[in-house]
């Protein structure tokens, strides 16, 4: 199948690779040419422009960093919509703001072109390994369609509901696992000034009613577990600097639907001040050093 | 064998019938007299004060509402520390300020009478069924002594470390938990207000990193699950008085030992601003109704 | 002097009124016509959209809800920038975001169109007895040809800085004053709540370090001053809705420069809370209730 | 008159010194012999113990850190109460718990002994000076009998009610003047985030709604105001630690009497994690740093 991939940064060239390997003809674009010719390397092509790189393209995939980047490749009379042909599928795989994705899939609906958004977890490992998980909005009989795809790039293929749902679960998902792991943090934080061993705290709440997937999987206290950041210094994993976005976005998206989120909008505030204490690029675990010990 | 169990409220007087119904004899006291007799009419004994029922028990439990009510009957020339003999194990299934336990066990092994403390969960539905979880704080030797008897009130009996430990245990993972259950309801209504249905997002959400127990086994958004506080009116269930009032020792511990707890001291307040409003009596996910939608 | 008024709503109709008898020819639009007779019963005139009210207007002067339809008024082939001719001054009096006030201001600049930002604090009772407060953003000499027609609807006039910086200080100012009430509130409740007169207690922290505009002026414990909205049900005043409003606008400020407001976000979502349990249109004092005593 | 004073530390020496000074002989005592012979040297005698420096003490002043300092000096057979006469009036100027307070002074009642809590704000500089605040709880012809003593140690002298009053008048506006503090670091961090000066926008801030103590007369951003710990990289003044003790406090006592205290919650976690990261002993201004600029 021709495929064109829109966005080939630390998420988007490995999965534009996975499709190369899965026999597909993928031609890409982006405005990196090392990111670029990396895609040629693993045998695909590339265009000069993103209308360029769809130009023929069945299925259209993009993975842009945030709502303007996507507004612009895909709105207006030189954007991908305009340019799409009535059989080309449009995945948007970015990370945006549910209200963005609602708008350009209304958009695209008018030009009678199927779009579907399928932002991603599973960070850059995922992407690599064809692990991602896909939360998908969008009609059943596109996001069908898409499943083939989506599946050489992912292991799990959520679909949750029409256009932007995919958009919505991700950034409620993304705002709660934002308030687990700070949580996670206070209560072993917690019981560490009262002289608790922070393991056998982990194992306990584990078994009760404070288990959670921070907890569990990727504990941020060094020694707790191995192989989670916050044994390798706080190192790999999913920035702070993401789990700051999300946020971001779901704090501007309760603004736009009138929502209350209190603790959603705290996290937001101190990985905001964790960030610009330096921690930017650490695990997201490492807000287990804002809330710190008395020394 | 001889049994002291002091506290015979909604949690401690089916306790007690299940040691009387593992054939043990049971001496109970309790300030109010109809449940002094219920424990009668199950075969046990009363007597006509805590340490008259402590008399000749080579095992006293309490299972008392506060600190303050702990440091009343353990302390003190009258108390049951006081009256024990060195065979006696003394066992505190209140929950209580970690603090308070320390010191209580601490004047307790001045006197060469061994302690431990033993909170609970499981709700009054644990603790009929036998199926309560214990958090147990002390040393090895009287953990293990303990052992047996809790076992016959209890499912999971867990050794969290010295003196206060099952306090401490207790209380960081019940803060975990209010954090969880109000953090869980703000994602779902964000997402209800994105139009999506809780349903799927309560589905998706528990397969990703947003997964915790209160949105797997406790969700607070009615029609979702069955079974839970949340489809019967938020009856039954953990009431928010007694959240409150662990999210109030999680904060009054945080204040004694000098540690952070911005989350932790948020959903206090809001479980504070939700009994208020008269809902004190209804289960703890009815937080869900304060993080309302815009109607 | 020719001035032209769009939206003649709550605070715009008085304020075009008080143009009308420093004996100005205001022609004003609004989409409800009943406010419009309004005008044109004070000595107004009325046109059939913005534009046709702008045309031959000296000046023009926009008083619209918030940011979508400053954009929408001002904006494109049709609106008031590409209608008006170079030796117009065009004042924005609305409340928006800021980033909006500097995207409008810069297209009225490439233009070559002068125009400012000067929304206003004061409400309705200051538009009705012209004593409103204006901040204003933009250059001085455009300040100071705006300054004789602010002075005839207000008493303050504070130029803030270039264009947006109108809306910066608005913005700035009233997430704290949504600070300062609720931890107003907080203080009043928490003396209270030791047995304290409110009366008393304002009285000393009004001349301690614990001074503020709230505790001073607007005190919202029923009974501590006469005059303010919470002596009479907090009616009247400056409705919670309001203030949400601002702080809504506070918080995506925020997100989109990258600020840190954790009290902000919080009393953001408390008076989210407060609104959807019914007091939307109360005082913004009434807040006093949500932080409730324990009855 | 014969006085005692008992606690001499940075707070306590220079204020038994304005009593000397004022002809008074005072006897004080205290465990730091430095501090002891500060007092000596400025003409006043030491006692080796508290209760020995009362003897004979027409007035007996304390000024110790905590809650426990003063029930430990007042309280139990060897205490101040124990051994005071009839005509003795006790005047505890520390800063501590209402609950406390209530409780000692109540112990002071039953053994029929004046006493009168009376804690002070204004710094070392007002210690010194001898123009500290005075905020006084107990009966009205206790405290006229302390206010020709408190007047040579302060300028301002608030009778706030009844035993206790003092202590949480104190409390209460303390941790409004903390969170004043924060609001007004965060309205100056948005501004200036937006391109503001923060000298205009304090300057506006100042004569609109959001003026406060902080913003007008201690402003936390260097260079707005000369003279203000701002302005000296934050030394002198009022310490974090001391703000967070008082906090610590409020939060504490909001506990007690079941009062919702969101904003001051989040207050005190915000100086607990900037003590813990190093600025402990900057003045409460510096909260400013925390509430960071994106670099």
């Amino acid at each position: 199948m021709n495929i064109a991939f829109i966005g080939l940064g630390n998420m988007g060239l490995p999965m534009a690779i996975n499709l190369v390997k899965a026999g597909h003809a993928v031609t890409g674009f982006d405005l990196a040419k090392s990111q670029a010719d990396a895609l040629v390397a693993a045998g695909g092509k590339v265009a000069a422009s993103a209308v360029a790189a769809a130009a023929g393209a069945e299925v259209v995939i993009t993975m842009l960093p945030a709502s303007r980047h996507v507004e612009a490749v895909y709105l207006g009379s030189s954007g991908l919509i305009a340019a799409a042909s009535p059989k080309t599928l449009l995945i948007d795989c970015s990370t945006i703001a549910p209200e963005v994705a609602r708008k350009v899939s209304s958009i695209s609906a008018e030009h009678k072109v199927a779009m579907i958004d399928a932002p991603v977890s599973g960070g850059t490992a995922g992407a690599q390994g064809a692990t991602l998980t896909f939360m998908v909005g969008g009609k059943t009989e596109h996001v069908n369609r898409a499943r083939p795809l989506l599946e050489k790039m992912g292991k799990n293929i959520f679909h949750a509901g029409d256009s932007g749902a995919g958009q919505t679960v991700k950034v409620c998902n993304n705002m709660l696992l934002g308030i687990l792991m700070i949580g996670t943090a206070e209560a072993l934080r917690l019981g560490m000034a009262n002289g608790m061993d922070p393991k056998v705290l982990s194992e306990i709440m584990s078994k009760s009613s404070g288990r959670n997937w921070a907890l569990e999987l990727y504990n941020p206290c060094p020694g707790v577990m191995e192989n989670t950041p916050a044994s390798r210094n706080y190192s790999g994993g999913f920035g702070v600097d993401l789990m700051l976005k999300d946020l971001g976005l779901a704090v501007e998206n309760a603004l736009g639907v009138s929502a209350s989120v209190p603790l959603g909008s705290l996290a937001r505030n101190l990985y905001d001040i964790h960030s610009k204490q330096g921690s930017g690029t650490l695990d997201f675990s490492s807000i287990f050093k804002l809330i710190a010990a008395r020394s």
